[in-house]
This record gives C-alpha cells, sequence and structure tokens, in this order.
C-alpha cells in the first residue's frame, strides 16, 4: 500500500511499468477501493488484503497480529508461486520478518541481506549487509559476498564482479576476528567472481569493486552517515548557489548541468534493495521513493527473476562446502524468524 | 619530521602558529639540518632525533627498534613535562602504540579513542573512535562518551555537549548488546553531559549531536566513507562546472560562493584528531595535511592543555564508579601496549 506517500506513488509506478514492458503482468495487493484503477487493466490483478502494516508498526504485531496484510499477501503470492517476486515500500523490519517466515531461508543459507546499489565514481556498487542483521560471523561475511556477487551480475550485469570486505586497513592483520577469518578463506576458495580482498571507506564511492561486504550494522550505519552527507552537500550546494545575485546567476546559467548531476548522484535513480538469501524476490523500495524511484525498484525485481541469480548461488556455496567451511550451515538457519529481528535496522 | 608532504608543511604551519601565538613556544623535534630554519627562534627549540617512523613501517619497528625516531622522541617530551603536547602528522598505529607505551593510560580509563572533528550542518561535531580498536564493550563506549564530550567543550566550545550513541535505529531494542548495555547505562547516570541516546548515520552531518560516540570500526568505515563521498562530489561538481561553455560562465561568475562552500566542507578546516585517553596529549593530524590544517592540529593541542579536559573526564568517571559501573577498570588498561594495535585502522 505504498511507504511513506501511500499507494499514489506506487500506483504511478506500477501503471508506468506496465507500459513500459508490454510482456510483464502485475498482481496488486491491498484495499480493493484504492487499487481500483487498475480493475479493467488487462495485465494486471488485483488481490485483495484488508490490513496494512504501519511504518511504525513492531514486527511481532506485523507478525502476529496482521495475518491479512497487504504485505504478508504479496509474499504469500510469491511463496504460492503466484508471483516471481514482491515489491514494497513498506516497514524494512515487518518486511524481513515476514519474508523470513513465509518464504523461509534459502538451501544452505544462514541469514538474509538486504544490499544496497550505492551511485560511485564507476557506476554502480552494491553494499551489504545494510541492515538484515546487526552481526555477522566469517561464514555469514561470506554468504554475503556470494549473494552480492549474484546480485551484482544479474542487476548491474558485471560479468565476472569484483567484491571486497570492508575494513579499517588494507593488511591482512587489520580488523576484528570476523573479517580476518571470512578474508583468509575467500582468498583460498575459487568462486564465480573476483576476490580483491580488504577495502576501506573511501573505496565504496571510488568505486574500487563491483561488491562491498560488510556487517549488517557497519553497513546501515555507512549508508546512512552517505545519505546524511549527501542531503548536507545538496542543502550547501542550494544555499551557496542562492547566496547572491552573482551566484545566483551563475546558477541559472549552470542549471542544465547541476540538474544533470543532481541525477547521477541520486540514491533514488538505483532504488530497490532486495532481500537476499530467502526462498523467492522481495524487493524493498524506499520508504520515500517518488514513482520513478518505485519503477526502478520493480525493475531490479525483473532483473532478479529473470536471471538465474539462485543457481549461482547454489554453485558458489557448492564450491565453499568442498572446501570444507560450509557444513551445518542449515541447522540454525532454517528456522524462519527469530527473536533478532526487532534489534535490526531500522529504514 | 610530517606526514606525506614532509617537515616543508609542519614548519610553515609551525612558524604561521608562532606569530599567531605570541604567548606560546614550540620544540621541534627530528633531524636537526631539516629544522635548521627554526635555530634563532627565540621562542623555539629544537630537539634532535636521528630516526624517523615511515608511513608504512610496522608498528613493532617503530616500537622496539626506532628508539630515538622524532615521533618517540616527541612524546617523550610530553611524559616528561618538557611539552604540554605532542602533535604529529606521522604514521597513525605507531603514534598510537608508542603513545600508549610511554604515556600510559588515564587513571581508571581502559582504552583510548582518536577522534574526528566532523563538519555538520550545525558547525562542528566530534565522533569517536574513528580507529584507535576495532571492538568496543559497553563500558569502554561509555569512557568515549565521556573523553568525547569533555573535548567538545574544551575544543569547539560547548557549555553542556550534546551526546549521541550510533545505532541502526533509535528504539531501546535496537542494535548488538555493546550499545544497548551502554544505552542503558547512560540513560540513568547524571554527567556532565546531556545524553540523548541513540543516533544513526543521517544524524551525524545533520549534526543532531555534538558527540556522536561508536566503536572504532564502524566509526572508521563511517569517516572513511564520507570522505570517499566528499572526494566525489568535489570531482562531480568539478566535472559537473567544466561539462559545457555554459555551465562553465556559470562555475566562474558563481564562484566565490562556490570556493565557500569548498572551504566550509573541507576536513582540512578541522584537521586535529587527539588520541584520547592517554595521560598526556597526542594529537594526529591528517598525513595530507596542508599548511594550514596542520596549523589546526597545533591549535587543538593548545585548546586542550589549557582546559580542564583531564579533570572534567575524572569528574565523570568518578560519578559512574559511584553508579558502581567502573569498578576494577584500571587492572586490564595499565599494561600499555598490547597485541592488538597491529589490527586498528589505518590513516
Amino acid at each position: 500500500m505504498g511507504g511513506d506517500h501511500g499507494p499514489r506513488v506506487t500506483l504511478a509506478a506500477c501503471r508506468a511499468f506496465l507500459e513500459r514492458h508490454p510482456e510483464a503482468s502485475l498482481l496488486l495487493v491491498g484495499a480493493p477501493d484504492a487499487l481500483a484503477g487498475f480493475a479493467a487493466h488487462p495485465r494486471a490483478r488485483i488481490v485483495p488484503a484488508s490490513e496494512v502494516v504501519g511504518m511504525d508498526d513492531p514486527i511481532e504485531i506485523a507478525l502476529r497480529k496482521k495475518k491479512d496484510s497487504s504485505m504478508r499477501v504479496a509474499i504469500q503470492q510469491v511463496k504460492d508461486g503466484a508471483a516471481q517476486a514482491a515489491i514494497s515500500a513498506g516497514n524494512t523490519g515487518a518486511l524481513m520478518a515476514i519474508s523470513k517466515l513465509i518464504l523461509r531461508m534459502g538451501a544452505n543459507l544462514e541469514r538474509p541481506a538486504i544490499v544496497a546499489s550505492w551511485p560511485t565514481m564507476q557506476g554502480v556498487s552494491a553494499v551489504l549487509d545494510v541492515g538484515a542483521n546487526v552481526e555477522s560471523d566469517a561464514k555469514q561475511l561470506i554468504e554475503f559476498a556470494i549473494m552480492g556477487a549474484a546480485f551484482h551480475h544479474a542487476v548491474h550485469g558485471s560479468e565476472r564482479p569484483t567484491v571486497g570486505l570492508l575494513n579499517v586497513g588494507s593488511e591482512d592483520q587489520k580488523g576484528h576476528e570476523e573479517v580476518r577469518e571470512a578474508h583468509a578463506i575467500l582468498k583460498d576458495t575459487k568462486l564465480d567472481f573476483d576476490y580483491r580482498g580488504f577495502v576501506e571507506g573511501t573505496d565504496i564511492a571510488k568505486g574500487t569493486v563491483d561488491v562491498v561486504v560488510t556487517d549488517g550494522f557497519t553497513g546501515n550505519v555507512a549508508l546512512k552517515t552517505a545519505e546524511g552527507l549527501a542531503r548536507f552537500f545538496g542543502a550547501e550546494i542550494k544555499a551557496t548557489l542562492t547566496s547572491g545575485p552573482l551566484a545566483m546567476l551563475g546558477a541559472v546559467i549552470a542549471s542544465g548541468a547541476l540538474k544533470k548531476m543532481r541525477r547521477r548522484l541520486d540514491p533514488g535513480r538505483v532504488n530497490g534493495g532486495p532481500l537476499l538469501g530467502l526462498n523467492g524476490i522481495v524487493v524493498k523500495s524506499h520508504g520515500g521513493a517518488d514513482a520513478l524511484g518505485y519503477a526502478s525498484a520493480i525493475r531490479v525485481a525483473v532483473d532478479l527473476a529473470r536471471s538465474d541469480f539462485s543457481a549461482e548461488i547454489d554453485r558458489n556455496l557448492k564450491r565453499l562446502t568442498e572446501t570444507g567451511l560450509n557444513a551445518g550451515a542449515q541447522e540454525e538457519g532454517a528456522g524462519g524468524v527469530s527473536g533478532a529481528e526487532g534489534q535490526g535496522a531500522s529504514e
């Protein structure tokens, strides 16, 4: 039912998506009244849901009380095979919890991850986890590397993604035990991507690697720090270029170029953060995304659904198992929703 | 002997500092030949040191082999009471290790922290730890809060600093155990600052609080992510405003305002990251700082030396002890240098 702006934005995005993709069809899940505009559309079907998960709803409420929420019904469509992917601009924690409960973790994967597509000097990098977890051990970091590489390949088109592990320095002995252990294993295992070792915070915007792997706490803080700084820059540029008649004249003259720049740096341009690691595709749109941003999230879901994303993950996990690391992964992971979600990141 | 640019930059900064502060005097530590320009200065004294710690020297070499390094001799001046503070633009890991070995931790403090002065929409916030440690427990986070508040008060002049704990959400149950435990204690202890609870990455640039507290891994990644993004923005602005004749004309007309903006956002403007928690003042300048930046690091050292920084920390630690938390802190901390430094952040 559509994030911060309600169905208005998401429905505009859905309409634009259907126009641009004559081969695709959409299930629109929610209050039939709000979706009535699509009742006659030949490639849209309305799936009624009587409840809505609020942006501030505790996860327990979303999970145990609102069993007919649009979010839950949408994810159920994926589980039942009626849809190939679910897209939501709603409450991240609830989306994660409901997705884990209904879809369960993928075979041999321990923990899900939320991946962010980050504009860089080189293009777009995938950064994960940015908030599904608050702590990650070495094995989980390696899973993130595998999932992130498969995601970048599927959605951003890199042939053989380069992958780096986020750390506070580039030497082997830097960082805490988890990153050093993950580093040692990634260095010594042949996988479908090009592991480049440790990278630092400065490397993210530089685009040093296609995939930046980190735990959900650090990734969430890094992403939000960057978002905050981007807003600060935006405000400063605006203030600067309206600070006097000369600056304003300059800004008017350069306005075309400045607009282009803002578009290039706009996180909404690459909106759509999939929840990786589940048995099914779920894509989180930024709650504040506009129609263009929400359409970009739908496109990410389509790209993932069309790719051999899951097969690629399976193949790499198998190689890990052959090196002896992955044994016993499923034991802990398959239990679905644990109490830990409440500690995860808010959007 | 002066960071990436060698003594040229640091000596220019020293000369400017002495001119602007007729009451201050400097000890210049290093190869006498390189410092000869100051031989006749009435308020400068040359302290000879025969060795230099290289930017890439392993900590063991800096610590055990180069016992007559300019870095070590400078810190020894503080220990001996000949200087009130030491300033260095050299190897961060070595500076931290030598400082801990020679000055030791302050009474009842467990771990040192490096603090960054971060330009925000409101002014300047202190963010710590940005790289002295790779992991921090609740007690260490609380120490960082105390030290950061005393620093902000001494150097950035806030009367009663506001302090926030960096997390992935603002609700009490968010985040990992360490931040939740530190949060619970800070909420319930009356200290010389205004604890505002959890803050998120977006709050840093917004300037929501004067002091942002986090572990050294997260803080280092956040700082470097921001530095990388700032460079990306700088490059984009330059590329945008030289992208065509119209944009160039606009840029020329607005150049005064743009220059002012760049100065405001420049991290060098607030250069100077003290190593907090030691028995003595040591300030790390950015290795790549220019003379203006290095002079700013000297000013930070002066502000700290003139303040009641240490007394403020002691007072707050005492209040913590009264609430029962701080008992036994010294046992582990006083041992000086442990093997853990090698895992810390590089600059």
